[in-house]
């Protein structure tokens, strides 16, 4: 079928080139007439502007908004609500506030105008893989868009059946996940993210400690020099913390062992944020995904104020004065106590 | 080559079966003789007590101790201490704490004992997965041991090979590693359930704020009652979450959504209480794998004191009188709110 | 002054009894007519509805509401709007969420009515001890109030004062301070309880590990009985934890040692889920703050879903079913353990 | 009455004078000639030496120690224990690990020399203000010692009685607490000492929210440039959370309210890591404590590993690489949504 795409990044982009890849009709716009022309150089339809767009898709439409989340696509959808017309659909693959998906959806109804959001996970790997797709709005026009859904997914290439889903609903197996009404899918993405941030921390806490492992507090045949590269490569291999993540963390570190290559700055995309938000709504105690957040606000500040304060209270109650670069009291205490034994 | 295996249980059974599988023999004993007669029908060589295991051994010998950490293992790692000979090796496979892997290869090396640790994952799955194993030990004394542990580990399998490995040990990618000395083995299996307790929270939390989100504080158009086993199945296709514990989790939610037949009780066996020590020795922030722990504690209390502390505090200074069972000030805070707009 | 009070609960009652108690003129209104007699029969003006007080208030007048945030509050706030005129001022002394403030204040500019926020802290103690006040608003508009605010503020008394505050608003030390704009006033509130939280639970965790620490897991002379009464009141003495929530806590301690009155749930009042999200829109790191209000969220379930979800993957990849009740694995280890030691 | 005391830092000096004050003689040592030489001016008898000091002392003898913790300490109670004699007793007054009281009193028993461990709070204030003590060991023994405890502690002054204290120790109110055999003293300041570093960690982060409350994410009228210096010192005047603490705090933003003079590195001595430990062996949750300690940790890096491997992954599945110093994204997803409203 033929689907208009607005945002032609790397996302929008390889959208695009799986679609045309599985036999369907593509028109694109992007404010970068570069972007567009490499689409249509690859057998996309280019069109000048919005309204182009639009007006080179046969009704009832379908536009997938693939854009930065916040000011551009909100612009973006409001201009498409304008311009489209009854059962033509709007659907919103980025990073999108859940909330302001409800909020969009209940701002077309009166115009007819259907409004879909779309989670979508894979990354930089979904052209190859296919990507992984959570879809929030109504079930009729969830099904209208299908052969896209279909084409864009993984399918259920060699991943095994999970027992016991006979009689469940077949996309799922395919990788995409009609979730609910308007919002569903990206709430889903959301805490998709926030578990993804979780995972992450877990695995980099471990590979600390590992890294760690030779501290000099501890006496010589109680210190370890770990090959991180080869731990991270034989927890690929039947443990019980097997993943993707820990896929591409065998291979970061089989090429930089030391990941010299990195700042250790992290940055966090919104999801994240939104996750915690939603769960203290709920009253959701979310420990986990929380501490993951916020190892990430923590890297990108070199000293927070709160460190300071604790430096001035341990000054004001103890006469303390920082040692910038030393070891710690506490270190020194233990290195002192394991010399002795 | 011939093993020894004292403990028959889940773990020593199936390592003890899948050895014979690949042509191996194995002298087995347990202190329940039902566990011995069972796997001596099964083809391995029955013996009637740790001296009988011992005697029934050609030297070189290589004892596997697969039994609970602590007293059982700690006695018969002594017992065998005295009845091996030099160059024999004693195996614990069991979840040791590494600082007694580092004790007890010390108390043996003036008698020619060798101590090799290893850490196995695998669970369950193990016999037909195959376990991957973390070894701690002498170099050419893990060599010498290899084709147990090549028997044992799941090999190369379908497994996608990591970019860059090239020249790296190959022992790695069959699943097994050397990881260093005497308790290096038990160290990256006890930092491996560690982050295990961290990814099975990540994914508990984020199961639990989907679970919860349709959360009477909110208006009805941001309610959403998700199915959360095709929630959990979309993720496993791909999406960057994909890990076998979420097929676990897949698996467990399309059997019973709800979780029904769970208490919400939930165990930990110590390796998860040792890797935050070891953090802590090393100084090293671990929030995110110390949280996973704190959870666990907290299932398995009724109340905590620490809260009776806090409704006690309460009561001081706002008279405030808690009240079990109905909704928090905040959500009625909330839906008055959310009622008005 | 004069001060017009809508709200007349334990705090809003006692506010006006301070008030009068040093000469200021209250006229009182409560869908209670109780406790507007109540109030009546100590000295204040009864109102028969609130468009009855806005008449016995002289111009230009402030009203002071003092009702459970959320509905009641905003609802008043807007009928005193359409009641008040040029120059009148609305106090909203309640726990209002800063957000709120911020666009009351612009929705009631254009009619030149004022609008200050007030923090209040000092719970059921404030007839007695006087009130902390956090306010926010024009500078102006509070000065113009000063005298209901220095009637209300504990004074400085035989608190020292803090070296070097020379030349500062002296206000401050006499327990209000006006700490900026609209909103201001609730912010620093809302913090403030976002504090009381995490001191709560680090006394609470601290009390907990006292309490457990004649686990059963240590050998004989390694547990401790402690009387917590007697720790909490030897702390009040001298020590750098000393504190007004630690002298409550000793005196709920002394007079139920065990806290056996409570029962462990314990409730929120919103200011702390507004301060983790106040941290993590500004990219802040709160980790203690955010654990504190978990905590209290976990405290009012009997089980979590995440807790559910746990269990179900330790059955998955190990086989393992949960015991209720029972000691943790780890504990057994750790028991055996010390037995042979 | 008598005592002699090695080690003259600090603690140990003011110590002696706080006694010698109070009328008791002091025998003092230490491996600095210039400290004994200080103190002896002041009216304390000098000793050459360990062996001096306890000859210059009358049997039963009382010798404390006050010396860092680990080596230097567990170095001198050994030699006190050959030097001294049946009935004397060994008080240790530093930041002993409480196993190792437990240990030492043990061994000390058989020589009929008692041990009796003191944790001590009260930092730099504590000869004007007292010591406030928690002790360990035998009930007799510290009742002998009641005088020397009696003069350090702060006494009754002007702290108000805890209401239902009526028939309870009296030393308590004085400010030392007899709370347990060997090693509970130390076991009581070490929970002190984690609950310190919660409350301190609480209000850091709640001044850092107030400070990065004109975050430039959020609309111009939703920023507040927050007097830091005023809110502590108004939260000292009645609020809920007034405490010691704060009043340091207070002191300290008065005097430089960015704390600019404050690197951010903040040491730990060691009872925080403890505490967790022991939190942890009892299978007690300190999520407080233990992120409080974390933060301490992280406060001391540049950067983490695991920060590193975060970046790692980030790069592996989304091609992200990091920029150090910009806004992050999610930043500018709610600036640009913000600027939209």
């Amino acid at each position: 079928m033929q689907l208009g795409m607005i945002g032609l990044g790397r996302m929008g982009g390889n959208i695009v080139r799986r679609l045309m890849q599985r036999g369907h009709a593509c028109v694109v716009w992007d404010r970068s007439a570069e972007a567009v022309a490499a689409l249509a150089a690859e057998g996309a339809t280019a069109a000048a502007s919005p309204e182009d767009l639009v007006a080179k898709l046969a009704a009832p439409r379908a536009v997938w908004v693939m854009l930065p989340a916040g000011g551009p696509t909100e612009d973006t959808v409001r201009l498409l609500g304008e311009l489209l017309s009854p059962q033509d659909v709007i659907i919103d693959g980025g990073n999108t506030f859940w909330r302001d998906d409800v909020r969009r959806a209940a701002a077309l109804r009166p115009k007819g105008v259907h409004y879909v959001d779309v989670g979508v996970s894979g990354g930089v790997w979904g052209l190859e893989r296919g990507y992984c797709m959570m879809i929030g709005g109504d079930a009729a026009v969830v099904r209208r868009l299908d052969p896209i859904f279909a084409a864009l997914a993984p399918g259920r290439g060699d991943i095994p059946a999970t027992p016991g889903r006979d009689g469940r609903d077949p996309r799922v197996e395919q990788g995409y996940l009609h979730a609910g009404p308007s919002g569903a899918g990206h709430f889903v993405k959301m805490v998709h993210n926030g578990v993804e941030y979780g995972l992450m921390q877990a695995y980099a806490e471990g590979f600390d400690i590992l890294r760690s492992a030779d501290s000099p507090v501890r006496p010589e045949n109680e210190r370890f020099s770990f090959d991180l590269a080869d731990v991270a490569e034989v927890w690929r291999r039947g443990s019980v913390i097997t993943s993707w993540l820990l896929d591409l963390t065998a291979s970061a570190l089989a090429q930089d062992p030391r990941l010299d290559a990195f700042s250790g700055y992290v940055d966090d995309s919104g999801e994240g944020r939104w996750t915690i938000q939603a769960a203290i709504e709920q009253a959701t105690p979310a420990e986990v995904l929380t501490a993951a957040l916020y190892a990430r606000f923590r890297s990108r500040q070199e000293h927070t104020f709160a460190e300071k304060v604790l430096s001035a209270m341990r000054k004001g109650f103890g006469g303390h004065v920082e040692r910038p670069g030393g070891p710690s009291a506490a270190d020194l205490a233990a290195a002192s106590m394991e010399g002795r034994t």
